[in-house]
């Protein structure tokens, strides 16, 4: 069996790490993994329960001889350097939301378009958290009968803002139940006891860029503009995993037993829903689990053809490392 | 100026203790106080900004002499009770939802509809606390066009679920702090670190009991059944105060600028809208305050004449004792 080189760039954040993990949890063939991050983070070890991983000084020509590199920073460092990787030979997965509404740029989700990412020129990119799983959860209802509208809320869990939201909320957390008043560094208001109605710059409709994300790349993965979709994108005290309480209107009526069957049949859901004490999946379910959740799975009363669901996923596996491996994975099993 | 003798039972609880600082916060006429709870309850101090107060134990002669009595108990209690203290003369206020759909009762919101306080039967319903918050900022709308849909999706403070609610989530929280496995006991899953999906018993349509409330609730509230409503209701891992994200449509186009004025001006509702980091309102700013907030207001990209929203109020204040005692005031102003 072929076995692969591949880099990841931000190999210390997040998602970096998370990366990590999910080669090798999903045996991933491996060649040789060669760790970037900047400067700063070089020689630095990091440990995980499949080893301990030497970090390298990120440069230009360490995309020489690779087959896949994982970039996993900012968009404008993505923007810069994703193409010389690209020029280098390698595969480019990008995290970030630099090429994700670029035409020439496949935005794949696996479950939903993976012909898509056949049609890559150097690039592929891995869409955004939030929309990943409601895609996901949403595609196979959207091809029996053609979703019409989707109203979303979402209730994001602070590691989405990487390991500065996870300690920001440990750290507020410790400072309130100590009776002191919390430090403000990293989000815009205290999100320990609290939920922050913004995620992402506020844009010119006044839906913020990660609504937006909601909608544009939705529109993009599902192929399909004339889907009218509303988000909004909440931060809530959460480490890990993203929940959404999400309203669809489709042209035919589904109902609510033929939609749970849809869901159970589909690929990479898991359906948990009785309705009784716990019946549903939470935040806590879904952390470190490669599935997306759906319950509260109900008619929607306030329309005609409506439904209504309740979605949970690790937002740093299916909604980005987990995503972008298999994404990788498609086109290992394309060669 | 004509004083009242008011009792509240159930003074020990989360919305009790609220009233007895409500009562005093708006310099309610008061000739005497008397705070009614279980035998187990009897002879404790509750200790206020206002002063100390000394609990009786509840029997239904306290309600002799009553002007006011609110009952901050359970719905099984209220509905034995209650009318034993509209007979014995009072006005009862209550809490519970024992009463909120019944046609002999008014369900009033002062902000709304304080025509129907006027005429009780000895008996006034306080509507559910996610309820108040949502009629209170979607009336003023309701009035300039005809809301035809309301999709919600809610974020309900911990304290909604009485005091054994504040202590699971702090209790959990140092436990998970500590890194020790926490303990479930009030809730159906851990709330530290978490959201829930479920308030309130499941309902055979799959809607919650909670949030078939804000569609029942609101019908009667609005005196408009023709209001198509859909609910999700989560609790999160807040101390206090609950938020909504609120989608709606209106028979007619208003328009963000609109909207914004009619919120502007409406009764006790106070606008914080500013597309910038922290220019929308949280559950601890709304954390005792009287008003309702709204932000996050913009059209709603999904269909024609729509309108999106955050709303924040103090569900302990607001959604409950200050309801209770505003309802209280409409009686002794028309006196």
């Amino acid at each position: 069996m072929k076995k692969y080189n591949v880099a990841i760039v931000g190999a210390t954040g997040a998602v970096g790490q998370e990366l990590i993990r999910i080669l090798h949890l999903r045996s991933f063939p491996l060649e040789k993994l060669t760790l970037l991050a900047s400067k700063r983070s070089a020689g630095k070890t990091i440990e995980t329960e499949h080893g301990n991983f030497i970090v390298e000084e990120f440069s230009v020509d360490k995309f020489q001889g690779q087959d896949f590199v994982f970039f996993a920073t900012s968009g404008s460092h993505s923007l810069e350097f994703a193409p010389k990787a690209a020029e280098a030979g390698a595969v480019v997965i990008d995290n970030s939301s630099a090429f994700r509404l670029d035409d020439n740029v496949p935005l794949v989700v696996p479950e939903v378009n993976p012909q898509a990412a056949l049609t890559h020129q150097g690039i592929i990119a891995n869409p955004n958290c939030s929309t990943i799983q409601m895609v996901v959860a949403l595609n196979p209802i959207h091809q029996v009968s053609p979703i019409k509208r989707i109203v979303v809320s979402t209730y994001q869990a602070v590691s989405g803002a990487g390991q500065e939201g996870i300690s920001e909320l440990n750290t507020q957390l410790g400072e309130v139940l100590e009776g002191k008043s919390p430090k403000i560094e990293y989000f815009t208001k205290q999100i320990a006891f609290n939920v922050i109605p913004h995620i992402d710059v506020f844009q010119e409709n006044g839906y913020t860029k990660e609504e937006m994300k909601m909608v544009n790349e939705t529109w993009k993965i599902m192929g399909d503009p004339n889907i009218r979709i509303s988000a909004t994108c909440v931060r809530v005290p959460v480490v890990r995993a993203h929940s959404e309480a999400i309203s669809i209107e489709t042209a035919d009526y589904i109902g609510e037993q033929k939609a749970r069957e849809i869901f159970s049949q589909a690929k990479d859901i898991e359906v948990i829903d009785h309705r009784e004490n716990g019946g549903y999946p939470t935040p806590l379910d879904a952390s470190e689990t490669m599935v997306t959740y759906v319950g509260r799975i109900r008619e929607d009363i306030s329309c005609e053809n409506g439904l209504a669901l309740w979605c949970v996923a690790d937002q740093l596996w299916k909604g980005a490392a987990l995503n972008a491996v298999q994404i990788a994975e498609l086109l290992v099993s394309e060669n």
